[in-house]
């Protein structure tokens, strides 16, 4: 493929002029791992561009407004939707070059951020003020605070803390044809017009380009502690998970491992479950100290039939959930490529939503593992496969049609935190509705008449 | 004024065809007061209209999109900001009929809500379930779901819980036309397609009738505790406030009353605290019983100088309450009229916005009742004045100008919770920026092309 098809030369003269030295890559081997994320897909930019200031994204919307070059946005690309792929060509906008926090002020309880700062860097600079930034998704070492805003990203502490979308007061916005927007503000309450800022958020970069976002902090909780429970049944930890609930305690997190996963693990490293194991929590508490210790009694008080205990404090409580970061490795025993989703069901129907999903997977005849933050009703849903042997691809496709059916029976969504990207794509008129969408495509031509910016996303 | 003028006689009758019995109301006697809100302006509507049922609002919207007769929703009227006054005419559909819990889940923890019902009696009925539906604005016991939900209301525990938008899964709603659409889901995380929900939460009745929300719901807290601190200086009383956050406790309120307030309230009653009290805190700590002990002892411990303190738990924590309640009645004895805004600064700011809002009332000569909640940075601001005095309405809109300015330059927002309305509509080019509310204004006309819902409101 031409390294710059779809741009002509005196295009690519403007961008030069707009971006000198390393802000334009257009030498296909340097610029290839723009096309990609971590949703397997890969299509060659027409170009990218790098800005390393404000003005410079101003220059390159207002230069592709005019010329109708659609722009995709794209930070670290860690997303698992394709949310950031090129697949009908145009330049990548990577916000890498805006890496450095703004202000992190601790008596307001704000920082002002721009897009290309890593969220865990963020996170560690509030600790340092003793500041908490909670948002927390599991590539959070990784990803940035502007890729996590374009998908609304959520993670293990969602229970308790919420998701990206309840820490973003206000953004700074680009819009194609380089007008630079303005919502919300550094406040943590304000109710003055309609919500852009809400509704930019997840919006997987289709609305602007955003350059910087002022974000809500609390003050930092000082201890945690981390349970694991082991069950011989499923059941038995559904209902200790009700019985937490109503003892009044509201953990930060609480992930469900099924019998699959547990024998997955136990088949990739040495597991501290006693055989028979059908089930297990993680649940963490946090807060004070006496707080903490209050609810993990409680706790306690409701595990139901356990076969297996192991409680930790503080940096310990990395030991118990090791496992639960081993559950990505260990899950291509069962086949060298995943379909993965992240459906939601409500909160009462996990236990019918998971043998659900194991009838799709013996109709489709194959492994699939469920697991994941029980407190939200939020399953991680991986149909394994080989997508060497002809027809499993196509399979694991139908498989997932049928997860989708079956989680919208349920009164569910498709998509808890990873968003729709191209890989949810034809899904998307079976969830929100016909009404919804048409409104929702009419809201997308009033930031962008053109359809420049990240076209044919959502 | 005619009891039916804008509206002809066929067009009456009509109406009286989709509301048979009591849902239409035409005598001026009784529709008089659907022209009012607590916003102290009345304007008697065309017609007022209470549908009973859901197909009900979907047929008056067909006829409101064909006739082009604006339509203004209301429910309880609590907002203080004009929100729902018919000025340029029109017919008031009320939401009061639509008031019957749909459901209420203990597994799924949510709630299904049409716009009718009370926020109190949602509140309870999840209570009997050991269920807690946080948002708790002041008027509590009168006012609506629908109403906290088009003013995304906040209240005493926003800053532990956040505001009404934080609890809306999902809505149905009715177009400008008679479409019904249904944004979000029944569940707790869902990323699919742009937030159209949030983007209704706090959108005054502008875009779409609410006929019901899916609501999220949490773990009952067990256990509360309020504590009062009364100091000599308002310095030590938001010093204090830093050193309850930079103890890792969140309180699930935070009042800051400032020696104006505390100088009105022992003009009116008798009050607890001694003579020379320039401030006093009111802090309350919500969870397990444990968690609770220990949050009081820390913010004991980060009480800085005080005069007096009194700590009450459960039920005698109204005797504390009181006293905040105390300050709207009491604050009459300085005018027989208020000027009330409901400004957000940048929490770090608060010590310098309450003189600032002093030397605007200087300037204007008018007293001032500056209070509220601390921990969100957002004050209650009331100019008390004589309107049957010549000129005092003016001097009170003058100092609410003044007031904004202040706010504005201290990078704030001019409403925390109350909203726009017609009250702060003159000052809204002012805190979005022309290019914002040129979208919010774009946006409207997807939802409301020939502009009837609540017309010139945001």
């Amino acid at each position: 493929m031409s390294s710059t098809t779809g741009l002509k030369k005196s295009q690519l003269k403007s961008l030069g002029r707009i971006l000198p030295s390393d802000g334009l890559v257009v030498a296909p081997h340097e610029k290839l791992i723009y096309g990609a994320d971590a949703g397997g897909r890969c299509v060659m930019p027409w170009a990218v561009v790098r800005p390393g200031s404000v003005d410079q994204v101003r220059e390159i919307m207002r230069w592709a407004g005019k010329e109708k070059v659609p722009v995709i946005p794209r930070a670290r690309g860690t997303n698992v939707v394709q949310a950031c792929v090129p697949h009908r060509g145009g330049i990548v906008l990577s916000c890498l070059k805006l890496n450095r926090i703004l202000s992190l002020d601790s008596r307001d309880f704000t920082a002002h951020v721009p897009p290309g700062v890593i969220t865990h860097e963020l996170q560690q600079a509030a600790l340092a003020r003793n500041l908490f930034y909670p948002p927390d998704p599991a590539s959070v070492r990784v990803c940035t605070i502007g890729g996590n805003i374009n998908t609304n990203a959520g993670g293990m502490r969602a229970l308790k803390y919420g998701v990206t979308r309840d820490y973003v007061l206000g953004l700074e916005a680009v819009l194609p044809g380089g007008e630079l927007i303005r919502t919300g503000a550094r406040v943590h309450k304000n109710v003055v017009g309609l919500d852009l800022t809400s509704l930019m958020v997840g919006s997987e970069g289709t609305l602007g380009i955003i350059v910087s976002a002022w974000l809500k902090l609390l003050p930092r909780p000082q201890c945690s502690a981390t349970l694991l429970a082991c069950f011989s049944q499923e059941a038995h930890a559904l209902n200790t998970v009700d019985s937490i609930f109503a003892a009044g305690v509201l953990p930060s997190a609480m992930e469900f491992l099924p019998r699959e996963v547990l024998q997955c693990l136990s088949g990739y490293a040495s597991m501290p479950w006693p055989a028979g194991t059908g089930a297990a929590l993680i649940i963490q508490s946090d807060g004070t100290g006496p707080g903490v210790e209050e609810e993990m009694s409680r706790i306690r008080l409701a595990l139901e039939k356990t076969l297996h205990v192991d409680l930790a404090r503080q940096e310990d409580e990395e030991r118990i959930w090791e496992f639960r970061r081993l559950i990505n490795p260990a899950s291509f025993r069962l086949g060298p490529d995943k379909a993965s989703d992240d459906v939601t069901v409500p909160r009462g129907r996990i236990l019918e939503a998971v043998e659900g999903i194991r009838a799709v997977a013996r109709e489709h005849s194959l492994p699939v593992l469920v697991f994941g933050h029980v407190g939200d009703g939020n399953l991680h849903t991986n149909f394994m496969y080989d997508s060497g042997i002809q027809g499993m691809r196509q399979k694991a496709g139908l498989a997932r049609r049928d997860l989708i059916s079956l989680v919208l029976g349920l009164g569910g969504s498709m998509s808890g935190e990873h968003g729709v990207g191209l890989s949810k794509r034809h899904f998307l008129s079976r969830q929100p509705g016909p009404a919804a969408l048409r409104l929702m495509r009419e809201i997308k031509k009033v930031f962008d008449p053109d359809n420049i910016l990240n076209p044919e996303k959502l």
